[in-house]
């Protein structure tokens, strides 16, 4: 039985991590510019997005964690540098040896992320004066700075830690995370940083944090916008002093993936939630598919829907949009043997109607939290779904 | 070369044709049922969603045009028979039996419609009630009526015809379609009804709406709802007198399809620009894919991309939301060679940001009509889609 419980300390939980933050002129009054490091080298791996419009700094991270090492993490907002050519990579590439030199290691050792408006090229003059800042102010009291630095649109910063035993010690990972959903005016990015103090073999690591991901930030979805810089990076520097973990059957790896699990569902669901002008918080369950992934993809079709985002804004009770929505799936399932559950009122089961008292069934829907359960009945695959109603200020938002 | 001309008329165009509209009391009080008819038997064809969750009536209509032959359409607006099971069957054929007994045809000749909230049975009294004096109304001067007929939250009625030479005789094809777009509150449904009276084939009829509808009603979008009620159906009744056309080689053939090719696109494109909300006339040309259908996906995606409609509504000149949707439909293209043309300002090609003018790029963002075109650089194919922008209202409007 996996165990692990939620620490204090955010991204910096784990030992020998330290972060700086800090204002470099991306942007005009808010700070644009963070750093998270280890002092100790560190086994590295990354989830990036798979939009073919890719941003510039995707390719160094992709570069960086190729042979499975890396210390150090500089990302700055208020430019995406994306859709920026030869100069975009070249510039991306500069701030790999910026923030290498400010913390001792090689840019090879760096991983470089960017989010912000798409199509213009870095201001590079900037961050020439401001990551050299970044080494001497790193700290191990910074890790509310650092979420605070990659925020652009999110109305609060988003980070989790938890704790296990694993090879014999006490382990930790911290996270942090931005992104108003994809959907943020003008920087269409969801960065997530997540740093442990556990000892892993880096082969595992990345299989690990790729499952985690696939059941967490691969199941949210504000407006099924994909970005070009998205990326989840961890870094696990063994400074827990545990045994290796290399297998999945060592001690500990069982705590460490539901640790990990865990962390990046919180993570998913507080950027799903703080989704631009949600007022709601939408949580998706489908059962009865093939497989998890048809599952998700259900549940993916149901959260991008727009007509129920804005039925579930004006709390209506109009299932039959969840009926519309399953159905433009295209995925093989049958309508007679699936059931429609909103807010804890079944609709449709077996085929029919279900025999429900609408005024309870609409009172329920004045609820924070809104839960959707349907099954598919062809199987027994499952998967959660989070995201957020559309409210009209999700479009003054992002008119620019 | 083909050769139409356009025509007043609308879907009563063609000769022996006849239509009536009536309130029967499914809404409070706008027109709610509408019956079109063919004086002669007529060959007909239909195109129905593929949403798996289908309405009742589009079963009835695929069984009525299965051998080739209907003479009646009978449709209904204020509830849309659809998640309503066993009892929705058998309510549908009892609306072809009224029909047919109307007309005097068998109900096996009778097409069905309907259009409105999901997951509630049809007041079969009150249709009942209706259908039955809809055919002593019957009349070649209700084309306006017809159209207004199956209106819901549409702003304006649309209809559209077209008169050209085939078989050696002028014919006619008159037109009307429903649907703000595919996003009518409780209402998600695209209808239409085209009557010509051309003598055609019913394979080579069925073939040429299937091919006009691809590149038409298929390639709109509003917000990517797909409906459980879409359906075009035609009914070709030979009336004009002309040899009957069998093969493409034929006479006229070339001007038949022309025709309809432009009703059906005239028609698909009033439905695009009606969508709710909308402030904007959007035209997404993509060339260069590597077939019409890959042309029509990235048009599709570049149309739901919700962070460009809201651009437009915002008139923000951000093209690199354009090159984000783009990356995002993971189509096999290449970036740098691609192209991103906004209202006539070329933003990005060969691989970097274009240089243009900023400030008369978003000064020509402040047209109804708004031009975007992409090359994908990696073949010849092409595909038109229309689409509108996406303001408040839109949420406002599909609150409940």
């Amino acid at each position: 039985m996996a165990d692990f419980r939620t620490i204090e300390g955010g991204v910096l939980a784990a030992r020998d991590f330290v972060a700086a933050a800090t204002n470099c002129g991306i942007k005009p009054d808010a700070l644009d510019l963070v750093m998270l490091h280890s002092l100790r080298p560190a086994a590295a791996a990354a989830t990036l997005t798979q939009n073919r419009f890719r941003a510039a700094p995707t390719y160094v991270t992709e570069s960086a964690v190729a042979d499975g090492n890396a210390q150090t993490i500089i990302a700055n907002s208020g430019n995406a540098n994306c859709a920026t050519g030869e100069q975009g990579l070249a510039d991306a590439e500069r701030m790999a040896v910026l923030a290498g030199e400010a913390t001792g290691i090689q840019a090879s050792e760096v991983i470089v992320c960017s989010t912000g408006p798409i199509g213009r090229f870095l201001p590079m003059d900037k961050l020439e004066a401001g990551i050299p800042t970044l080494g001497p102010a790193l700290s191990r009291d910074n890790a509310e700075l650092a979420a605070q630095g990659i925020m652009t649109t999110d109305s609060y910063p988003k980070s989790c830690a938890v704790e296990f035993d694993a090879g014999g010690a006490p382990c930790r990972i911290g996270g942090i995370a931005k992104g108003a959903g994809m959907i943020c005016p003008n920087m269409a990015t969801m960065l997530s940083f997540i740093c442990t103090d556990a000892a892993i073999d880096v082969a595992l690591l990345r299989d690990t944090l790729l499952e985690c991901v696939e059941h967490s930030f691969n199941c949210i979805s504000v407006d099924g916008d994909m970005s070009t810089n998205d990326t989840v990076a961890i870094l696990a520097n063994g400074a827990a002093e545990g045994e290796p973990m290399v297998y999945t059957e060592d001690a500990g790896y069982e705590n460490f993936k539901a640790a990990l699990q865990y962390l990046t569902q919180d993570l998913a669901k507080q950027i799903a939630f703080d989704g631009e002008g949600a007022s709601k918080w939408v949580t998706i369950r489908v059962f009865g598919a093939k497989s998890f992934e048809q599952a998700r993809e259900m549940g993916k079709t149901i959260a991008n829907y727009n007509l129920i985002k804005t039925m579930l804004y004006g709390e209506e009770f109009n299932w039959g949009r969840i009926a519309a929505a399953m159905g433009s799936s295209l995925l093989d399932f049958d309508p007679n043997r699936a059931t429609i559950e909103l807010q804890g009122t079944v609709a449709w089961q077996s085929g029919a109607v279900a025999d429900f008292d609408r005024a309870t069934a609409k009172q329920a829907l004045h609820s924070k939290e809104i839960d959707i359960r349907v099954n598919m009945g062809v199987g027994d695959g499952e998967a959660t779904v989070w995201t957020c109603d559309f409210t009209p200020d999700y479009v003054e938002l992002n008119k620019h």
